[in-house]
């Protein structure tokens, strides 16, 4: 075997196309150690191509290549059909991607094999730019592969498999469309996670807006409009951040119960617990965010104009007050800074080891241990940050204007029905239970005995 | 070869078990290219297996398949002792793992080997869990196998590959027991940093409540218990942050004094500067949170309650006094802060620079660059931060309360240690004789000629 | 075909030299499941090897394996020589690399190829280290090969992808310089931003210095030198961030004018605009670095000596001024304060978006948002709030110190080009004719049809 390969040449591919695609592509196959052919209208006019590679006709070009990598645009696929008969039995790679969803009746790859029947036509590697392929390293850079010949995929993923690529097989032609809307894809898992941010946001802004700047305006004639930008934003940012949270930890704690209710693990979800489970980390994360501007607006409150002056003012003013040290008024709100550091603290370790590089480096146990308990402990940490701020605020009439609750007091009951529905699982009695149905076990119902086969199975 | 290809079909695949984790490893065969039949007890009333999978009996799943995934809870797998004679002679890839350690006499692949002994068990790929199989990419992830055929290891290991999985190899059957161990890791190797901070945190703050709460109450009768929870925490913070930064520095700058001793790099160090060694990445992360602490609780501390009060009640009472601008008091805590602001950026960027996927990017000089001048800076800036803290204090005899030094001097005792031994090792003649036993020369003792010998190898 | 890989014993390889190097790449080839061999002077005393693997003469070492790893100091290549019959046919694969460059007339491959003219020598592997080798995970680090035998070139690749390693060929043998460089990189990118960024906070510092420090003693007989550690600092750094950031899309803005002027996207850009092209992102971190320092510098404001001292001097001497409260102060700066946050908070986003496994796992469409979109954002924001500070400044000719403009006018300059370059662009028709443009459209000039051909590539 060692004689072998010294006296194989490596195998050689072709590329329609020599435009950035098609020249970055070439030049990667090259480095990879293929020989590389390209194929051109023009092959004596077409502009510079990678060093070690040839230019030649279309149909001379891929003669002696099994592969042809197809960089062109869909709109100029129709000289492809009148090469079909030199592209029989070729593996035709469609790489082509479109600007806009939905603007073809058909996925360019479908088209692609109508126009040239005899060939195999894989759908895939769409998803690499011309400049990742220049610049970044592929390695382990995801990539789909979709086609109706399994020995054609099979080639196209030996190659990418080369390129350090890691494959993901789509299954037939047909799933062409989806593979070509990844690269238009903009964040779908953040979008829910994101409106339910703004939607929060908004409605807690409207309403603190309401209850303490018209509140004065009206009721007092006071015009404290300045406030809005920082006071009212700083209260707004920790409500969401503590809701989203929660928000975060809310759909584990209702599996469980779904669990615990059906008595089995092996019953799907409904879909909305799904679709909420599957942004969970999203949502954490932009929980992290509104917490972060939450910390530094609290940062920058002593260097603003309004609190400056109100200090002045306060003693220039009412030199005769005595103005006693409180010490619990010391200890409380030490204690509530203290909470909300370290609550923030825990938010960030959250964060990082969300980072994919983080993340895929824990155990499995270590990922469970952070997710889980350190995720919980940040929001009783969080929760507990809240009540303290209105430990002395809320049996005091003057908190109800306009017999509304405060903010912070909405803001709580999200986390504390999460909080109290974990407690409940952590009984031991219904523990047990979670976790012998987590480990398989399912409730019998009268004239079953599907738990114990499931129950063997990991 | 191409008509070999194109004539075979992928090859097929067996999995037992039908639970999470195999049905997520059989989706993953699947989409990497693989044909994949489930082995079932009752293959007709098994719930529901991936697109494109079969589900058979036991012994029609394993009869054309080479290799048999075991997805079985080991309390099941008796039922495989009567399958002995149709598994004989296949690879049996056991991915079990245990829910705790040493539950079991003995490893869960070695029962299986006992159970089935004409077939070759191969322990393996038991990281990897069914939500990392359904969710994550799996590219780069690393993978243990091990096993008693060096054939059957590279059967699997070929298929892992394919998976775009890192496949390490760890030798026999009898590693088993520590590959089912590894998925119930819990940060080990953070244990001993996390020790020595939770020791060093607790020393420092029984130290200080005694010095600064406890004195003032004994001696003055003034009771300042309020300032606990930030005061003295943020000066509990920063002395076990440097403290455990210089530890992450000192077991470097000691192998080169033993190095240096004993004139070669040949010989073993101690087992505790190893072990040291090998967590000064989790000493100087943990230094890093510490850091951060302090830093968040010194931004707070201008609306901190008592630091308000204290302002407020400075200005009402001592009216007369006067409060002269004094210049050099200004220099000195203005050089205080910037050298804390200093130390704690070039702390983030050492910290970011030990991110997975940033390390792994870096050249090994940009990463020597990084982490040993740029850590010994940080300790520097640090360490004088700390002194420029003490250098109006440590004359007055009021700091040495009951004849005890202040924290900060304690705590710059070990950075200071550290210091002076690495300024030793790069005076001229040292760094000269360190760099070439770091190259493989040794110091001949009479006799001896292995210097030569060593000095060749890289 | 079972069969066939169930009889094969795993590859033998070879290695020279049993240094850290040698030690650690056998154990890493033992791991990975081949079986390797040590070729040294003494086998019977050259130290421990890893298990497993055998150790003897150079003859008797490279006599059975096709691949020799060449693990030893360029100096001590003589030995080759002598071998050089035994090595005929054989791949010699060189992994040395040089303390310093260009200490040698010519590179350690081609050395060793012309000590051993029979066997084809491939140079690469060589930025792995000892320790990379021992500890990291290998899966999907970039390394390099060159030679002049494409099948040696494949036998060590093939070597390499099973260590997991993403291999990049480099051409000939003469690439082998290059690639003996690469583990002496010392941050090539960075060079030219923090250049820039040395440039820039040298001059605004002295500039600053002068108009503000030196102007007070000259002219009004003030030493305020002690602003300089803080005050100046903190106007120097978000200066120099915010120029920094503008730097980062200025030569996107300049390409698409280029592009624009040309009338075509495949001519060359001239040589300082591609370098400038290939350092955004490193020009985008370090403005994060200088930002962050100004985030940090501005919350310990209201701690510092200077600032205390002035609040309570402020309250004690001029008690009788008084001081009103000026609403439209309080929005502007606050308004001033927020601007700020939230570049800031935009600037983090960018940041964590450029870390290599973030920036991985985002589509093309996603990147090109956070860079294009949010980047651009962040540069408005940064910029307005530069606008707000001076926004009741620029009028007042106290501003104007020894006719020079203040330090934030200064700074606005090139923010305010960029924006209304990019402005221009956003035009519907001129960004129509990018569009086209960029999609490989060509304004025809007379006599020329290559547009025709352009437009079909990707």
């Amino acid at each position: 075997s060692m004689a072998d390969t010294l006296t194989h040449l490596p195998e050689l591919l072709c590329i329609f196309g020599t435009g950035d695609l098609g020249r970055s592509l070439g030049q990667r196959l090259l480095q990879t150690g293929y020989r590389v052919v390209y194929g051109s209208r023009r092959p004596h006019s077409c502009g510079p191509v990678p060093q070690g590679a040839q230019v030649r006709s279309h149909e001379a070009a891929s003669q002696s290549a099994r592969l042809v990598f197809i960089c062109v645009h869909r709109e100029h696929y129709d000289f492809l059909q009148t090469l079909a008969p030199q592209l029989k039995g070729k593996v035709l790679v469609d790489l082509s991607n479109n600007l806009k969803k939905d603007i073809y009746p058909e996925a360019n790859a479908v088209y692609l094999q109508r126009l040239v029947p005899g060939a195999a036509v894989v759908k895939g590697l769409n998803t690499l730019s011309a400049w990742t392929l220049q610049n970044g390293p592929l390695a382990g850079k995801q990539v789909f592969l979709c086609g109706d010949s399994a020995e054609a995929k099979q080639a196209v993923s030996d190659v990418a498999t080369r390129l350090s690529l890691s494959v993901v097989d789509r299954g037939s032609l047909s799933a062409a469309r989806e593979l070509e809307d990844f690269p238009l894809r903009l964040f779908p898992e953040w979008r829910l996670p994101l409106r339910v941010a703004l939607g929060l946001t908004a409605f807690f802004f409207f309403y603190l807006l309401i209850r303490d700047v018209i509140y004065a305006y009206v009721e007092k004639g006071n015009d404290i409009s300045f406030r809005i930008m920082v006071s009212l934003a700083n209260k707004v940012f920790p409500i969401v951040s503590l809701i989203m949270l929660s928000l975060c930890y809310l759909p584990g704690v209702l599996a469980s119960f779904f669990q615990l209710y059906r008595g089995t693990k092996y019953r799907c979800f409904p879909d909305w617990l799904d679709r909420w489970m599957l942004c969970r980390k999203q949502l954490g994360l932009v929980a992290l965010g509104f917490a972060f501007l939450h910390a530094i607006y609290t940062f920058i409150i002593p260097i603003r104009y309004a609190v400056r002056h109100k200090l002045i003012s306060l003693m220039k003013n009412n030199k005769s007050t005595p103005f006693d040290f409180d010490k619990t008024e010391a200890w409380a709100t030490d204690s509530f800074y203290v909470m909300g550091i370290l609550g923030f603290f825990l938010y960030v370790l959250l964060g990082l080891s969300s980072l994919p590089s983080v993340g895929s480096a824990l155990s499995w146990r270590e990922f469970t241990f952070i997710q889980s308990k350190l995720g919980h402990l940040t929001l009783v940490i969080c929760t507990v940050h809240g009540y303290i701020y209105g430990w002395n605020k809320f049996l005091r009439p003057s908190t109800y204007k306009w017999w509304t609750p405060p903010g912070y007091m909405l803001c709580l009951v999200v986390p504390s029905i999460v909080l109290v529905l974990k407690l409940l699982l952590l009984l031991p009695c219904v523990d047990r239970t979670v976790t012998r149905i987590r480990q398989g076990w399912e409730r019998t119902e009268p004239g079953e005995e599907r738990d114990e086969i499931k129950a063997t199975n990991l």
